[in-house]
């Protein structure tokens, strides 16, 4: 763990260490009938295939499923917004496991559902945390994670259809605040605990668009945050290995630091 | 890592490390139309629903996909074979993430497409490694992943449907085997780089059974092992979340281990 000082240090490497008592947090929503997805979306279907003693004498069951890429916990490949951007398979392990860097954004969410995340709000976590930005998951907690079982709280609407996506409120990271991270501090990824990583208002996806264009993924509706420290949990964020997906099922897990 | 000895020592627990710098190898198949499902399945379906700019002026792709769970690099859950087993979003992470012990029998494979990892194999191990397969994740190495390519080559067979099943052949894990981890060493879970943990021919799925009464989950189809030591590597295992599934999509890794 570096001790973290007054000044803002540049681009140190953390030393990530995983032991074997280690205690993992998972950070992923159930896929299931429930499963928030977009608006004009249908949700997660699960099907049952057998379910029962087989002449045999043995007992067997499976499933099939079928989904949108974009929904329940999941990444955004770079490519959904960007057409040279990486695709699923193509997003590489380096990107996907690192420290988590929290931004814990709940007081100003709390009354405002249409919160934009600002370059304010990141630099307030490296003044405090004494480091910065670099190397890291940026994982920004806005407390929707709290609402999942309640949609209408959650994505600002129960309706669905294309009508509904101008009734979306929820927070996000505000454009400026995500050209400031592509210009000035290389992360490794982006996620929030929210159903998109621009707020529910945008119109042109923004945060979306000018990440993407440098190839940082974004994780969304990753679930409760609540307890990582804001610096020093090991996150290792494991999509279904989809070739060319546009996105995918993410299982995302951190490991809480030992002291 | 721990000094093997000419003895075996009995549950040593080992420090699992996992640095910054670690190197990390995916032992996870691709999902895509070429993807190998049992002759009875369909394959892995993934369809464009949208691809191109926008009215509003900004590039926008997405997808949607469907597939049975058991299929490409997956998880079986223990209810896939027993009733009482824990399914998908219950297996937890402690069995998923884990110290490889790999188990190498290329060499009885080559010339057996039926061979059965027998107990032999893993004591095999134990000897070589100084040590026990305890609280370890089982990879069996069979060397079939390389045949991944040429679905003749890696089930024994490219016919489809129900009367295809008869023509299987690929090694697996032995019913007595199974039987002798399952009563005598507490393993997290067990891998194998072929289509299922009984070998081809099998037609009562016995070591599926036998693991899934003590709740051990398996993993299949997993890729190429050759870059992993006999021990030493750490295994990270995430399944998509499927509630109540039997099975799931799983991205697997593994950190080699420094020295």
């Amino acid at each position: 763990m570096l001790v973290a000082g007054a000044s803002v240090a540049h681009g140190q490497v953390q030393s990530l260490s995983v032991s074997a008592g280690a205690q993992w947090v998972d950070l992923t929503h159930d896929f299931d009938a429930s499963t928030i997805y977009w608006p004009t979306e249908s949700g997660f279907q699960l099907t049952v295939d057998k379910f029962g003693m087989t002449e045999k004498g043995y007992f067997y069951a499976s499933k099939r499923f079928a989904a949108a890429e974009h929904g329940g916990t999941h990444l955004d490949a770079p490519i959904h917004f960007s057409k040279e951007g990486h695709t699923v398979d193509q997003v590489t392990l380096d990107r996907l496991i690192g420290e988590a860097a929290v931004i814990d954004v709940r007081d100003a969410c709390r009354d405002d559902p249409d919160y934009q995340v600002g370059v304010g709000d990141l630099h307030r976590w490296e003044t405090q945390q004494g480091r910065q930005l670099v190397d890291v998951i940026v994982l920004i907690r806005t407390g929707y994670a709290t609402f999942w079982q309640d949609r209408r709280r959650y994505l600002g609407t129960d309706q669905t259809g294309p009508d509904a996506v101008s009734q979306l409120h929820f927070p996000g990271l505000d454009p400026m605040a995500a050209r400031w991270l592509a210009d000035h501090r290389p992360v490794k990824a982006i996620g929030i605990d929210t159903a998109s990583i621009d707020h529910g208002q945008s119109e042109r996806f923004q945060s979306h668009v000018t990440l993407f264009k440098h190839n940082i993924p974004v994780f969304e509706n990753v679930a409760d945050l609540s307890r990582l420290p804001a610096q020093g949990a090991t996150v290792v964020a494991l999509p279904m290995k989809i070739a060319k997906g546009t996105g995918a099922p993410l299982r995302i897990i951190a490991s809480l630091p030992s002291n």
